[in-house]
């Protein structure tokens, strides 16, 4: 039990406001618009999807202030749509922006952009079968994260899991960070281990789900977190629990792409409409 | 740790979409209606007690999207109600349809059925003394279906567990499949397993209650999760707990039978009335 | 696993069915009226304060459908206050009845009373220093009725706990029972081995707060919950937690005396006004 | 099990309403008012920021009916902003006071204050740095308070535990209390054991946090919650779990710094405003 040291603070205190300034550099900072209309040529349904997954998410608390939604364009496999930065719960249609492959926002006009924008991008660069990108801070999935227990399927809902859900360390190839994937190298690191799976965790944040639609990544990304939760509660029984068999999971996920729409559209009629803002 | 392979993906992709076919055709589907009146010469109480169990499962957390709550036809033993495919939490008297022990919409009129019906055909069809069927993904008792440790009845009000609650795995007879109760025979295989129990657990999947009316099939389905979630704690606390005995079961069992109208009038005032469809 | 044995069912049925119409008897049931006014000569401040615990706890999740809430009559310390049998969350001041120390009901005019009223009756007997008396099916409690591990004072908030909450088992007295307190005996047993304590546990049931003030009954009731939850996550983290000492424990519930009305003021004002019977 | 010692009551009850009556002497009570207009000469904004911050904690679980948010006077390090003693979730910008650092209000005005502001005041003395503090007893740490397992950062939003969070036991020097923090001295004490960190743990009560701006405080004070629930569930796995490093710790928190208004928004849009007085 040491006394406060309290001579060394100011000098503490000016180092940390000097390193959030930087971080606030690599963020895109604009003195004029702050929202702007959708993006052209992209499906008003599709970005119904990302603005009622985002808020599906943040509503189960498997998002809270941070953590997004993202879609591959329709038109155009190069680019992908997400929201400028901003609490999931708040997202709406207007805050939806446009981004290549490198993750540069294709007409900024000045929002902020996710600082973590490059999970998406490398994701679908490196799977084209992947059509959206979910991240989250789901409180069910971190501890497996910074465990050496592998997260594996418990029920037919989470079927996707039986594959395998690898965890992804980020100071294996990049030292001590600050947690982000800040970067394209960073983001490509992640997809590699993400391979061809449905879900990665990362080590001390969060996760990573994909899928076909946005409907299923959002749906992977629930049952990826009640999954966690059940599997928890299976340990804590003691025993070895018995899982589905990965030739369960195949089947058994095939029957979640077709019954997506009778748990979406309750979602949809459940989600809280943001305050405006 | 392996690199994305992206030329298998359109490959996996198509099988998967092949799948999710062949299962959509599973489903009965029809081009005109997808609504109708509710069952004719069943009670409208009786299909009462249906919508308010489905809603107030829902309302828990018992049932999400899925799940479902039927009743035995009050004048013919042959016959069982229950919803068209549909979320618990929306479903309406309009929604309730009659079916045979064979698991035949009497009347379909083009609405899509629930693909697990024979969990309830087939226990109507065993147990004569059967009047209710619920089947949930009960989060508190799945961890159960995947463990060596037995569900047992740690309080009152879960005295019908005293009995005991067997689990039922569709790997044993029917090898690595999607995990669905989709066709007679897994029925038959499931209600075989449930005996003369009111819990069966179905392993990675669920549960079934079964009870003499739906308020105390839905009573039965709240406090087995209930149940599980207490036993789970009791067990964490380390040492063996003290279970109630099969006789202390059997008469606490017999005063729920006399006390549910106490609960029951509170959840049907308290259940959410659904968004219009 | 054994096959479904039928026959047996219309036998079964037909005993519980008996059983049920017994326990039926044993309450008080009339032919005319379900409500009436408020008890003669009764502080409507406490009455009030029966009704808001009641909803209080209940809002909690502290009660289900189930559990009471009492006082001592403040004229006549041989009487005790309480609902008729009902939900906590709809109790209003109208359902509140008088009780002799028997567990008669002193004008029943027809009302329907809780079974285990003689929780009541025979703590207010055995101990001239309650003023109110509370029983729950407290979900953080249970756990600890079935186990050898005692509730013990996490924090300063459940001093109270620090005397110690011994667990009561009828079985001990009264061999297979129904669990339930229902006669003047079982009653006594319960007082007997509350002794001077703040809280007893029943074993595979509930438990029971007494204190010196309904306030101080149903903070006691929320915080023993409070309690024992934090208690099982300190004890899933491995080694020997450290709990307040008895030193501790009075000299901080002496505290919890004075700051009650803090905590009271905002649950009265938060609590959900039940909906119209 | 002993019986009912019934004619002790009276004393034991005698001598706790003398100990109460003496902690209420200890509360600066007034015979006039009991609301008054905001401080001279504080920004708007700040005490709103306060107000805003009792409250979200409120929501989260955080603070129940007790616990406090203060922030450093901003034209003034001598002097201290907190609420006058009332529940937090019922805080408005009225109810928000001055004090030295003695813990003494600059104009009382016969409102009521917290017991335990000397936990403010001394570590406003002792740091700097410090231009809030937040109290609490927050249900994920309080298990913590009690064990030999350490509060450490499993995620990147918790990443200011990485540099250690120290359990004060106020009976190392001061014996057997009623665990307030009520005067000077034992202020000292803990802001001693806090040292240079972000987060102190109290054996048996709660926790305090600090930071550079009342957002920052509240915004550790719900994460140090979040993080000590995950890390319980990371340990319930079994096996060691892979911390934060001190490195990564620093890097991530300098983050937090910068993305705190995200969230912060979020929260002040959602906070419930509470029920007129």
């Amino acid at each position: 039990m040491s006394g406060p040291q309290v001579c060394m603070w100011p000098i503490k205190l000016a180092l940390v406001m000097a390193l959030a300034a930087l971080f606030e550099l690599a963020e895109v900072r604009a003195q004029t618009a702050t929202s702007a209309g959708p993006v052209a040529g992209a499906d008003a349904a599709l970005i119904d999807d990302i603005v009622t997954g985002s808020r599906v998410l943040a509503d189960f608390g498997v998002l809270d202030g941070f953590g997004h939604v993202s879609a591959r364009h329709p038109a155009n496999p190069n680019r992908f749509l997400m929201s400028r930065s901003l609490a999931p719960a708040l997202v709406t249609a207007d805050d939806i922006m446009e981004f290549d492959l490198d993750g540069n926002a294709v007409d900024a006009r000045g929002r902020t952009l996710f600082l973590e924008r490059f999970i998406h991008s490398e994701i679908y660069r490196a799977r084209p079968d992947v059509m959206s990108v979910v991240h989250t801070h789901s409180p069910g999935v971190i501890p497996y994260t910074i465990s050496q227990v592998p997260l594996r399927a418990v029920f037919h809902n989470a079927a996707f899991l039986a594959a395998g859900a690898p965890v992804w360390d980020i100071r294996k190839a990049f030292g001590e960070t600050d947690m982000l994937v800040r970067d394209v190298a960073i983001g490509k690191d992640l997809a590699l281990t993400l391979g061809d799976k449905s879900v990665v965790l990362m080590r001390g944040h969060g996760d990573v789900t994909v899928g076909p639609s946005v409907k299923l990544a959002v749906f992977r990304a629930h049952y990826t977190d009640v999954n966690a939760k059940l599997q928890s509660q299976a340990i804590a029984l003691g025993g070895e629990p018995s899982y589905l068999t990965p030739g369960e999971g195949a089947k058994a996920d095939a029957v979640n792409l077709v019954i997506i729409d009778r748990i979406w559209n309750l979602w949809k009629m459940r989600v809280p409409t943001p305050p405006a803002k």
